[in-house]
């Protein structure tokens, strides 16, 4: 019996525990060359986002540099970063005065810290505690491009009272155009990039006109990053999902399912045979309860199911998940051949949401020629 | 300007950087003091899954016992809780053969390890690799009361061919009400919950109507526990999401919203005046992406959002979630004071689904009277 369960595993995944999170680095690889490359030619500085993979492996593969301009979401991640020699870091979520004395820690220590904020409360608050800390931690003032989430409106008044509030440590300009997750074409994502370039390039203006130094004018996110045709005033862009792609990203079109790098390995545990249904030890714990697809044209469940090498099995999806188990089933319903999926067989499930599904995860195991080859360390927390 | 911050934290918390994931103790301590004082009233054994809490403080107060039986749905648990000095653990979840020799490990140690398996195929396989193991790992057949998720269905021939391929392996059936997360009604609750029993006490007795010994008989949800009207042949209970309860549980009439035990301590890091939003930094990374409620009649988004003390704030919800922002918005729309919401003071969020938010966090900051208190560890991984 365990001779033919060895024989449906490849020889090479069958030593790793499932779940698991893997990761192709052929695939890495060649999605970091190709955004690193786009934006060279387009002559802008590219400082991905590392909250998708918080792996310094990863980053490097990004920036094909031991180093070099990151973007952050966590202190955390500043504070590991540059614990591994990354020096130059945005962290581009509205800052708090809480959260300075560790930044400024960063600081103290060499680090070349950039903070964003999109109010007047809040680039006093910041000029504060800063002062306090006895750095200088220069900010960046978050632009709405798309009515999204934070930011100031180009067009508001607001802009010019957040700069003045700032003073000398104003530093640019930034935003990020989550609205292209929410396109249905890749024109449509080309509409979204150029608004998302126009509202940071006018709020320079505006800026300058007055009289103030706005180096840096920064713009990010996969898909328009993916698209833009024009990056003209723009100095930098801020990708993240890009080195994984995901599920989303291949219902926009932003990628192709066969470019997404990671996967989570499962063992099938069981079948209910009259559903055509095959239980897998990957419930919402292994891939996260991230949904993206679910309003896009395809609705790839809670991910789309693949063999042991990777290749999609026609249809097949996690339909459904608990914290340890998922439900795989042929989208829309109909039969399995459930001969083809014995008990201990190995599956692989691509993720709706790369920086979700990997978040539940403390490692990669790195696949090069489909056969693990080393483990790289994530981390979590803040 | 920071001392205005201050004056808006209570001192107390303002300690703790945000987000992070705050426990109360004494709402803890009543929730696992109910149902403990409820199951011994009905004479059946409590056997707690662990799979929420990860934390062997939290198990130690459910059990009022430095150690006792529990239920995991990991190895990984399997062997934190045995390094804690817990030896009685059922792995509720189908066990394929390439975990079993982790398992093994423990049995060899002195554990008392039982699993569970739904078809001849799984119980021929776990009698193999255990012995192979050189240990014993008697098993459970899993009983599927509600066409939920794995189990045999307790009228069907395949019941009596697993207990004949366990053969001395056979240790009890057991089930799973997943259903009663769907009820609308505490009626509805406990027809499950009399579903749930008369599916292992009726396999129960076509079993030892064959011959078969079955002296376990296990049943458990956190809803079909606290209803359940008659245990009778029913020898214990698997209960987990009551030691802290959630808005789901609350949202099915299990618990009130203030028997909630955790919730997610977030920082004001922005405001968008004209929409009346909010902006926190606890995003989908701190609450999970768990939207259990919004097939309740009561859809919490995001979470529930009270004040620093954790009073729920009239209709106030996390509405949309990034990686590390949430939007806080009124339910349904409407304006909002933002006075009462400065920059960088502090909020809780009661969770939607207990276990997928604690599962976003790496410790528990322990509260006493509404004190921090202490910091208590909880793990990961598999």
């Amino acid at each position: 019996m365990l001779q033919r369960i060895f024989n449906v595993r490849p020889m090479s995944l069958e030593t790793i525990e499932t779940p698991a999170l893997l990761l192709d680095a052929d695939k890495l690889d060649a999605n970091c060359r190709r955004m690193r490359e786009r934006l060279q030619a387009h002559g802008v500085v590219l400082r991905p986002h590392v909250k998708t993979a918080k792996s310094v492996e990863v980053t490097q593969r990004a920036l094909d540099a031991p180093a070099g301009a990151i973007t952050v979401s966590t202190v955390r991640e500043a504070e590991y970063y540059f614990d591994h020699g990354f020096r130059d870091i945005l962290y581009a979520v509205g800052l708090v005065s809480s959260k300075v004395p560790r930044l400024a820690e960063l600081v103290k220590r060499g680090a070349h810290v950039r903070a964003i904020v999109d109010s007047v409360e809040a680039a006093r608050e910041l000029n504060v505690a800063t002062a306090k800390a006895g750095v200088r931690i220069p900010a960046l003032i978050e632009i709405d491009s798309d009515g999204h989430r934070a930011g100031v409106r180009p067009d508001a008044p607001d802009l010019l009272e957040v700069a003045e509030a700032l003073g000398d440590s104003l530093h640019g300009v930034m935003t990020h155009a989550g609205d292209s997750y929410n396109c249905t074409t890749v024109d449509g994502i080309r509409d979204v990039a150029a608004r998302e370039r126009d509202a940071v390039v006018s709020s320079a203006g505006a800026l300058r006109r007055a009289g103030h130094s706005c180096p840096v004018v920064s713009v990010g996110s996969t898909p328009t990053a993916t698209f833009a045709n024009n990056f003209s005033g723009v100095t930098e862009v801020r990708p993240g999902v890009y080195v994984f792609h995901d599920l989303v990203m291949a219902g926009l079109g932003v990628c192709r399912v066969e470019d997404i790098a990671i996967s989570v390995l499962a063992s099938v545990i069981g079948h209910q045979k009259e559903k055509h249904w095959v239980l897998v030890d990957a419930g919402w714990m292994a891939l996260s309860r991230d949904r993206g697809t679910a309003r896009q044209r395809v609705d790839q469940g809670y991910g789309l199911v693949c063999d042991a090498e990777g290749q999609p099995i026609e249809d097949l999806v996690v339909v459904d998940a608990n914290q340890e188990h998922g439900i795989v089933a042929r989208r829309g319903g109909g039969s399995i051949d459930l001969g083809r999926f014995a008990i201990g067989s190995l599956l692989r499930i691509l993720p709706n949401h790369a920086c979700a599904t990997a978040a539940q995860h403390a490692e990669y195991h790195v696949l090069r020629d489909g056969q693990p080859v080393e483990v790289w360390e994530r981390f979590g927390g803040w």
